[in-house]
């Protein structure tokens, strides 16, 4: 599947999974409190609302999705994980957008939590959609076998937390020389392929990982999926700063070529544009070399690694 | 036991306690990257060992040792459980010191995260705190049997989240009118129950319960060490309070009738101290009475109600 029309079917399945995501996270953010929790404050669930629906491209549950349906995984079940993912993911879009980390107003065209409510409040519901990840993720409904909903729960901490998302963002602040006395460093780009790995890499690999956990994987064909999901990791990011570079703030939703004036770390800083799409190409191939074990079944997944190398937004 | 002699014994076990959770949560927050962690970056380690160490009665970790103890729960068992409950005890501290929030300079007469390193740093810290419990919880070592490691993370989670501590951060912003075009509020007996049996009982709670949990215990049992946590956890909010009135910033660690100040919601301001009084030495008695199927074997966690009634700081 290639071209035009294979852009278009991976858009229509992508946008399937978006409703459904949306959907689900809708019911699972309903108003009325599950047992064991004494009420769910309006403000709070509306921030968490704000924060988590209408919007985005869910990429992190279609990679769960799309993964697990190699293994024939009962699709609820992979879009309970893709949503759980998704409140990672929204969380710390949340607290990076905050005045004390990245400062920004805009988020997909729209006010960021702390200026659409206030600080406080973005932060507790940027607390609450990481904790809510790990209540959906331990649900029976998430998965019939306790040791795979733990074995999820492990592996999710471990790629949001100080060894993953949280600390990539750490690396990136100091990178920036955001604190007292610090100054912006010079990174290497093998620094930079680390920040970036824990920032952005560590949860879409797991997505892809956790795909292969529902279906109870043999190590060989997890294995695949980690090397797959650790190639679009890189790709996407490379993507995103090619596209802070040359794209316009219209299509981006938020203002371009910010990250270069804050002087970030990105490897198209390091390698230029022209170097870092042949980087771009060669990661997309890797991706879709990973996949060899999955056949012909793996092609959606092969039509994410070019998406997230093409888009333009 | 009693008077004395009997508090004596009770602060030793209660240090005793302390002692094993500093080691073990200096441990588990190691320089060295665990399996699945990209690495540890320094700065927000630092600051995860900041707020963590070196400090606390630890007495949720306690409880949950005490309550295991009933079920003969190995303590290694208990302990790991316990510095995951602490770890999100200790997220909670920093996000509610930042500035957007309580805004506290003080925490045990220490400079709090944010004054020690920054805002950003501090936000991180809480995060990762809280994503770490949740990867303790879920490790092999804190229980054999997956299915009751998920069920910690499970109950973790609605105790903390949204329906739990966090929420009740959210209630008590809103109710000192802390939001743009807020006003305080005047909350009534039965409003400000709720909002502590969520900003601090949840998580008390769920210390206690968590040790019938481990020990795999029946509903009997395990509702019993519920209704204890209950009272525990209002008994422990009431003396709170009291100090807050009563007790001088040099006992504390922090400004005393800062809360009083702030026109925060509280039993004591309801009721008056001496009414207040009266409902906290109910609640020790409701707690005690709760434990009545364990006999003498519960000596230790009623000696804890009293300590929570009677303690200074």
């Amino acid at each position: 599947m290639s071209g035009m029309k294979g852009g278009a079917l991976f858009l229509t399945r992508l946008n399937a999974v978006a409703a459904e995501i949306e959907a689900l996270l809708g019911r699972l953010l309903a108003v009325a409190p599950t047992e064991d929790e004494v009420a769910r404050p309006g403000r709070l669930l509306e921030a968490m609302r704000y924060a988590s629906l209408g919007g985005g491209k869910r990429l992190r549950p279609f990679l769960v999705v799309e993964a697990a349906a190699l293994f024939g995984v009962a699709r609820e079940h992979a879009l309970l994980a893709g949503a759980a993912i998704e409140c990672v993911h929204c969380y710390s879009l949340v607290h990076d957008d905050l005045p004390a980390m990245d400062d920004d107003a805009l988020r997909r065209g729209q006010p960021t939590v702390h200026k659409a409510f206030d600080e406080a409040t973005a932060i507790l519901a940027g607390d609450s959609l990481l904790t809510f990840a790990f209540d959906i993720l331990s649900r029976p409904d998430t998965h019939p076998n306790a040791a795979v909903r733990v074995g999820l729960v492990l592996a999710l901490a471990r790629a949001a937390g100080l060894g993953g998302m949280a600390g990539g963002q750490m690396l990136d602040l100091a990178a920036e020389g955001r604190f007292a006395g610090g100054r912006p460093e010079r990174l290497g780009e093998g620094e930079i392929i680390t920040l970036q790995a824990m920032k952005t890499g560590a949860l879409l690999r797991f997505a892809c990982v956790a795909g292969a956990m529902l279906g109870e994987a043999g190590a060989e064909k997890r294995g695949a999926l980690d090397r797959y999901g650790a190639a679009l990791g890189q790709a996407f990011q490379i993507a995103d700063d090619l596209l802070d570079v040359e794209g316009d703030a219209a299509t981006l939703g938020k203002a371009a070529g910010k990250d270069a004036a804050a002087g970030k770390a990105t490897l198209v800083g390091v390698l230029g544009p022209a170097e870092a799409r042949i980087r771009l190409a060669q990661l997309v191939a890797e991706a879709e070399t990973a996949l060899a074990p999955f056949g012909k079944d793996a092609l959606w997944l092969k039509a994410a690694a070019r998406f997230v190398a093409e888009r333009r937004a």
